[in-house]
């Protein structure tokens, strides 16, 4: 898997290429005719494309402009403005900006007046190849994307492909965009896919880890008052018996006090990547004053935003299996094509198990069936947060940048639920719908508490001026009513693939899914 | 870097081969001619390797016997003992056995009646090579090693030589081997070596954290009721306000309470990662059933076991450079050849620094002049322990096994000191050997606290029954006399220099140090 990652990609594209399988409304664009992009080795300059009478800043660049020999040094960086002056984020560095939180977070900063640039591998894409799974939306690529967006608004969102693995490529982009702030969401996001097998496991954490060292590493060198937004997870508090706090604690223990990180217990190989990563942050903060914000986000659910909304092509994916798929969302898909809503946990009958400890897996659920979804413990509670609210907590944390040093981490969502009482949403907005919703109850394959306290403070994104959607019954209607636009599309047998927590083997699963 | 440690070695060797400078006494073996190593894609049979008129098992193996197609599944593998009877652990696997503490450990478990197996792929050897850095005492290939301890106790100890990175080695090993125990030193242990520069922050978060990733996935797979004892660091707590517990706190928050894993605070790329490792291995034997001791231990001096004295040949590596050597020993080395005792910190008369914020570095240490010691704060205080004692724990962790599904965490040493009284006791003990010892003080490059509260418990391994070898004049004098004894290998050289927390930078350092 690791080769994947190894290089920046070089293709040429041109603009009748149409990936897709459903067809989009024409983009009014006549910018482009086509554009290359190079490998990491062999810089580009900036291309400006042109078309028709009107000049269109719509840049792709795999690598950057020509860059001297000279290597850059820290203090020949220096801070990129008068330390006097309140710091003022402009440009801002979206890694992962093809991705489901990573496109919705670009265009809104893009429309708020940013300087945007997306580096991105596209390897989510290869992941849904490889696994055979697909966007419930029609989603275009991500140089239609950028063409449409520009055609769209005017506005321009460079791009540059490469893995962030490789130093010489993340250098590149730092060097040649200068950002202010970068905001990462470009690591390997599911906790199912991190357990299917020991590759997997260990291409999870390689990739998370030494991707965020690296961006460290290119802040620190290129850019040393870049504020890097980090996107963290609520999955790395586990599930304590006590209150949940932003980040850190005050404990007072034989007599003496202190605060203190507040202390993880992760549950899957992906969750502890985003541990080690806030750990390695926090020292980097403290060794060489890096600024950081670390977002520990909830489940996210939606798919529409206001800069979404503004074309078809600039449509965001929407997951729905049980692999990237997150809860709520992927309730919404099953109650449009009549599937039973899955909740595992206590109480669920049972499926029955063979003498080998294999549960039996129900016939026409044969080929992609997975016991396990990440967030759907009947009884298992986690905070969720509209993906509108997701862009405006990643606004917020860069027009309120962290201090150098500072490790500031915010815990971002917006309203807590255990999965029966979404499925009972999804229900009820359902039936307001005239859909027939059932739920099924399943084994629950994680190693966990299926009934905990839970209780996490959220209150520092609100006192920065954070608006949240909650979750009402017009919201659930919006994203029902978008699962049954495209419930063509849905394929039944990506909604319960099989992963589980404890027969995860060290022999690379190689079927599909 | 990676690339040294992607594949297991191929190497022929013959006994007349000595790579040492200085000649040992014949070891009193004829049991060898030679012997093959391979590689791990080709399985070797066992050598049982014959001289004279006796027949000597000792084996070398870089891969393993013969091994069938047939894919070893959990199941098949199942528990090794009767799970009514206590588990009772006989065969050991020391991963990194080759090393200062791992093959102190190999021989006195050896000696103690236990199988014993190393795992090594020499890694450690190697970064002496690059580093231009060798062992104050002069030591025997590990080819030689074992020869001798054959031919002097009649014992055992298998050897594999390869990367516990390299999956399809591991399993190997494992199937091969069968250990009830896995002892894992096999990791860079160097806090400086992993602050040199980018390439050496990645390795060591990369070696550390995968090959510890694929040692659970191994015991998962192969050997499910084996127990890893792991070795972790003292370094991974930070300096905390409150005392330090044996990896769990009792924490009462909002009128509720739970008992949580102790928070950590560790301040560089190496002792991150042992704080990955710590996390994944607790997510383990949650999840899968895992039994596993994490001993968090404190800065290890000496250098004889009762292993080591019985031969020459058997003498393990004394490191006083600054990067792999530890304050104890360094300070007994520095005083034995008439060099300063270096201590950094607060109220140090600092080295000017020129425009550019670079410490100017004295004349005569201008080449391999480090600023960073590991452990080296003036105030700066830790918990030490001698090697006879880390022999001694890691037995009694195998002896008294953790249960299945049990994450336990010892605190691994017996005495804390800060760097200023370890000066004062080497300087008085250097007087009694009639040495003239001084103290220089010289800027503290490390980004923590000089002054801080320090005390962390111990009391698990004497709970098992360490009886611990505290730091008396007399041990002092030992390893002063030691250092004397050897002082003419010492490369004065290696004993100043320069790696800064602050001023590492993504450019390889490509100089020897």
């Amino acid at each position: 898997m690791a080769h994947l990652l190894s290089t920046s990609c070089s293709i040429k594209l041109s603009s009748s290429h149409r990936p897709l399988s459903q067809p989009f409304h024409q983009c009014p664009t006549k910018c482009l005719t086509f554009f290359t992009l190079g490998a990491s080795k062999y810089p580009f300059k900036r291309f400006v494309l042109q078309g028709g009478t009107q000049q269109a800043n719509c840049v792709v660049r795999a690598a950057v402009a020509p860059v001297s020999q000279e290597t850059p040094t820290q203090s020949s960086s220096g801070p990129q403005q008068n330390s006097s002056e309140p710091f003022k984020p402009k440009r801002v560095m979206v890694i992962g900006g093809d991705g489901y939180c990573g496109w919705a977070t670009a265009l809104h900063l893009s429309n708020k007046g940013y300087e945007v640039a997306i580096v991105d591998n596209l390897i989510r894409r290869h992941f849904d190849l490889q696994l055979g799974l697909d966007s419930l939306t029609p989603i275009a690529s991500i140089h239609n994307r950028l063409r449409c967006w520009q055609s769209v608004t005017g506005k321009t969102i460079e791009l540059y492909i490469g893995d962030i693995c490789d130093f010489e490529f993340l250098s590149e982009t730092f060097k040649s965009f200068e950002p202010d702030a970068v905001v990462h969401f470009g690591e390997q996001r599911s906790a199912p896919y991190s357990m299917i097998d020991r590759n997997r496991a260990v291409f999870t954490q390689h990739n998370n880890v030494i991707g965020t060292l690296n961006v460290l590493f290119a802040i620190k060198e290129f850019r040393d008052q870049c504020h890097l937004v980090k996107l963290g997870t609520m999955g790395e508090y586990g599930t304590p018996n006590i209150d949940i706090e932003e980040g850190y604690i005050t404990i007072t223990h034989n007599g003496r006090t202190d605060t203190l990180p507040f202390p993880k217990q992760a549950s899957s190989f992906y969750h502890l990547s985003k541990v080690h990563d806030s750990n390695n942050i926090a020292f980097t903060c403290k060794a060489w004053g890096i600024r950081a914000t670390d977002l520990n986000q909830g489940v996210v659910y939606g798919v529409r935003t206001d800069e979404t909304e503004m074309h078809e092509e600039l449509c965001n994916r929407l997951d729905y299996d049980a692999v990237f798929g997150t809860a709520l969302n992927r309730f919404c898909v099953q109650a449009a094509v009549g599937h039973p809503l899955t909740v595992y946990g206590k109480g669920a009958p049972l499926f029955p198990e063979d003498a080998s400890g294999e549960t039996v897996i129900l016939e026409n659920m044969i080929w992609k069936m997975f016991y396990l979804f990440a967030y759907d413990v009947a009884y298992d509670t986690r905070g969720y947060l509209d993906i509108r609210d997701t862009v405006q907590c990643v606004e917020l944390a860069i027009a309120n940048p962290a201090q150098p040093g500072e490790f500031r981490v915010f815990n971002q969502f917006t309203e807590q639920f255990s999965v029966n009482e979404l499925a009972s949403l999804v229900t009820k907005a359902g039936e307001k719908l005239g859909l027939d919703v059932k739920t099924i109850s399943v084994p629950n394959p994680r190693v966990e508490a299926e009934e905990h306290y839970y209780n996490a403070k959220h209150t520092k994104l609100i006192e920065l001026g954070l608006r949240p959607h909650l979750l009402s019954d017009s919201l659930l209607d919006s994203l029902l009513n978008f699962s049954i636009k495209f419930k063509d599309r849905v394929d039944t047998k990506q909604i319960m693939p099989s992963v589980s927590w404890k027969n995860i083997g060290v022999k690379p699963k190689t079927l599909a899914a």
